[in-house]
């Protein structure tokens, strides 16, 4: 089969790979019809992963219809068509037993990473009973794709951890495809004032599109005093974090009020200086996380039942065949005003 | 009346002032029977605070009686006995009615600091009726002084915001007066294991006798190696930071698991490191605060009911004529083995 | 001045009193611009009220204008234009700490109940600091009534009692006002399946326009069955009771899925057969409530950046001088079409 | 094998039986060390659940020996020391993803219900990755057969759903094993006053002397007024109900205070009266549930570090041949003074 294989740092290729197999009776092996390229894949790319193993199949992300099943597997059978969930989980261990799934014994983010991943045209799905989904009919292949990891994600990390109450004014720093996430579903709360924070314009223009009620560019303004005039001086009652660098990190902790959230998103890759010298009487709280998907079923739901905001989010579409190319696009992001890009396997 | 006035960095002088009188009428003035030195007052005596105007009474914890009541103060009346709370609110703002007191727009730490405080033989109160509890009988002033400030910071900002548990395994880094409340207020929540940690042995000692299961010298011991061999690699639930340092703080985002909470106590001069690279993952919960005295009745309810270990807490007495001595005393807490000085006014 | 006074059993009269005066210094004088009467104010003139003072002026909803100001107010000024809460509150009590200000030892439901109320052209509003709140401009008079006491309630004691999430299927049992405003504010958190019971088709299809996704006429269909048809056998995730009856009790435990919520905001006069016998096993949360009014703030703001539904609620206009004539319309609202009627002082 | 089978009303009978054997690849088999008889055996014995086929084996609780195990159970082997949970879960289903394993789709309380128990010298268990935990060396096999149902019982539905915080004054209806356990577990949290409340002396001591501060005979007092002299007239901040008839109901809803909970652990039998009339205003909580053994894991830790109280609530033993002989024991318990009886395989 088709798969694409990371080498190293700036080093991937699109080749034949032998077609996975079932190893454990948990196991199912899945067609993949659609998958995506993340961020963590770009940074991957970009060498910030060098404990990865060269030769591993990159991806976490897809839609697909089910080739084979582990003895053991109940919830699924060949040709269910399944959403395929970025993080895989036992179900059983201590770290699932509190819904922690992202931290997972026998599992977490595995695929593409610890495990073979879903840009080829096959993959295996270890837990499959806990790792996948059914999909909604009302709910396209290609809108999904994007329920494997940044809706779960902004709804999980940014919105639910940033406490997003109705009424609440909440600053989104990043208006890439996880801060888009983040702003989709914080709508779900019905924040008074929500504020969208991004260098590039195009994207500011999305967000207004997708609810964003305010938009800052940083790159031209100052955005402590601009997100102040917005919401007074005391600022923000949340503020998401969805880059992942020092900068953004800073902005968030200089415009939130006494008693805020500062929900960590964005993935780093270098410390931060925290100012608890001044934030310490402010009664924050500030958490990170990586995706526990639990909110999946949910998200389902709610996607069944309106998708023309997520819509908007898919910008471009290739086959697998330019899988390649189809991450120099990604990678160029802003001048291809690339948000997220379908793969379609033929 | 006597008082201990701030005059600027190293400068505080025990002098006389005019007594105070009633300025609003939610004021009342208490007659001071008992009081105590906070760590933040040696802050303000070491010029940390040169906000704070030359000629302020310090002080914010103590017991006294009802002197004179302003006209709509409805709770309380002359002659009753009252602990005063470190934090004056209003209860109608917008702080208030979420109950964070700290951040009263007519209050919060305001005592001893932005207006004169306990530390004097006389002081008014402002905003009364919530800002005064009765006290149960069977508790005696002295321990009633340590509700003023110390049980509830521990309390809030140590023990709820870092969410203890039953079960849980817990470090809290600092042996003080605030970590020995954070101590005693963890206990209600039965926590498995509870790990304190300090450079003072004296202070390890009393934390035992308190109810830690275990103690880490930090001057003579690897705190990360320690704290895991004591709860396996993985780390604490729970990490509570009661000192005020980089490299406390530090030693707080070493120690704990994936989903921990880390609360921070200690009051910061300087910025800290945030290792962000490594816990974006984690799912941490990260908290800060300045108290807000809501869990006050709570505490005076178990207090009444038991008190032998916080008797345990009081190490030294003096009456207030020797409060410029008993700040030294303080000041020098290892060496004079002080925990908590209990002022006595004659 | 006028106001309608009860006398007992169907018995109210608008009549000539003199006006009241400040009585407390936490006291404000309100000129009353406009009032409603509410389901309760029904209940009295039914005689269900016997504790009720004979001579009692009725009414705990309005917007008015500040007249006169006690001493000790402090957020407010004579000619400040204010919402009064239905429900008074003094701040400081253990109850208001708790933020139960629905049972604040000196206050609670008093308005129009315990003392003089708001069906008049002015009212004495104890504790004014914590029972006004200021009305943003964009909110008209008219929908400002609303919030007193339906819209607070709703939200309060209907949607967050029932802890409605993204997502969740919903029955709203009775779609009067009260069942109106909780379907309004269970819209601020995104359930899935909305489903509004009652008797009255034109109420059914004012729900439909406010957002319910679905609709049973009670009256003409059997409840569980058709409930189960639209969400499934195992039933609704949330099932709120906004009538008061033992049959729309028995509506809400007969269709609700294991884990699920029922909140009662109906307010009842006889007991209801509760089927512990089957429910004991279900993981069920079952709450009543009278109304906090703690998250009225919120709801200010809500409600100033989009009232387009409230309007709707409004049905009728009445002078002071036709509030008799008003009573007996609203008695009778299913023939006359009533949901909300506002009563302007000339 | 031998094993007590039930054959309907008052029919049960210790006889031979083929031994289980493996069915599923997530099964395993269990040589049981220990049971015990559950209050809910003898409901099943008395004939309260027809719905039971005649030949079921009884029991759902024990501990014991992995005996063989199936092809796709990783966290255990054979000859493991395993405590066998009351309720079994999948860990995928749609309720065990909201940890609420009582109503897993594939599982919840089947064993000794809707398939063969643990009253046996084998037994099967389904999802056993799941259904089992290791047992820490520090607890007695005796003890170990108190966490698989009325310990977790008695924590999840009783102190957890009431909501048991530091302070609080709790009163539980009933000190047979349920409400033994809803003691010890309520004292994780600090409760200040806590009322025990049963018509059995023996019960009411034993009660005592695990933790209770007051206890109440409701066989010679008036339950109602000897709570309120003891916590006040406004009443308990939480009732747990660990009885299950109408009486025992009535007495909790009777004594709650304003923002109450009522946690009802009980199994009815029969409706009960709810006094909605007096309570719809009281905002109170109300609760029901089967166990999730959820907090089975936290259990074990606490119980490994103390368990001196638990030991005091066997005070029985039979060898498996006398099983028949222990249910008539348990059946009269007053009379036994017996509170849990541990049934030993030779």
């Amino acid at each position: 089969m088709k798969a694409l294989v990371y080498y190293g740092d700036h080093n991937i290729a699109l080749e034949e790979r032998p077609k996975p197999t079932i190893i454990k009776p948990t196991d199912v092996i899945v067609k993949v019809l659609k998958t995506t390229i993340c961020g963590t894949d770009i940074g991957i790319y970009k060498g910030k992963n060098p404990e990865i193993e060269s030769g591993r199949i990159l991806g976490h992300e897809g839609v697909g219809i089910i080739e084979d099943v582990g003895d053991s597997v109940t919830r699924f059978k060949k040709g269910d068509k399944v959403l395929i969930s970025c993080v895989t989980s036992c179900g059983s261990c201590k770290y699932c037993k509190k819904q922690l799934y992202a931290h997972c014994t026998d599992g977490g983010w595995i695929l593409g990473y610890m495990i073979d991943g879903v840009q080829a045209e096959y993959v295996r799905i270890p837990h499959a009973d806990n790792s996948l989904h059914r999909i909604p009919e009302s709910i396209s292949d290609d809108i999904a794709v994007l329920l494997s990891d940044i809706m779960p994600t902004g709804h999980e990390i940014g919105t639910q951890y940033g406490n997003v109450k109705p009424g609440d004014d909440i600053a989104i720093v990043g208006a890439g495809p996880i801060g888009m996430s983040v702003l989709l579903t914080a709508l779900f709360y019905s924040p008074s004032k929500i504020i969208m924070i991004d260098l590039d314009e195009n994207r500011l223009k999305l967000a207004k599109e997708l609810g964003a009620t305010h938009t800052i560019n940083s790159g031209t303004t100052n955005v402590e005093k601009a997100v102040k005039e917005i919401v007074g001086k005391e600022g923000v009652d949340v503020a998401i974090e969805a880059v992942g660098i020092p900068q953004t990190w800073d902005m968030c902790q200089k415009i939130v009020k006494p008693g805020a959230h500062i929900a960590n998103v964005g993935v780093h890759g270098t410390k931060v200086d925290f100012n608890i010298e001044k934030l310490w009487i402010k009664n924050l709280t500030i958490t990170t996380g990586l995706v526990n998907t639990n909110t999946t079923p949910m998200l389902l739901k709610t996607t069944a039942a309106n998708n023309s905001h997520l819509k908007k989010m898919i910008t471009h579409h290739f086959p697998l065949s330019e899988l390649e190319h189809a991450y120099q696009v990604f990678l160029n992001g802003a001048k291809e005003k690339a948000m997220k890009i379908i793969i379609t396997n033929e």
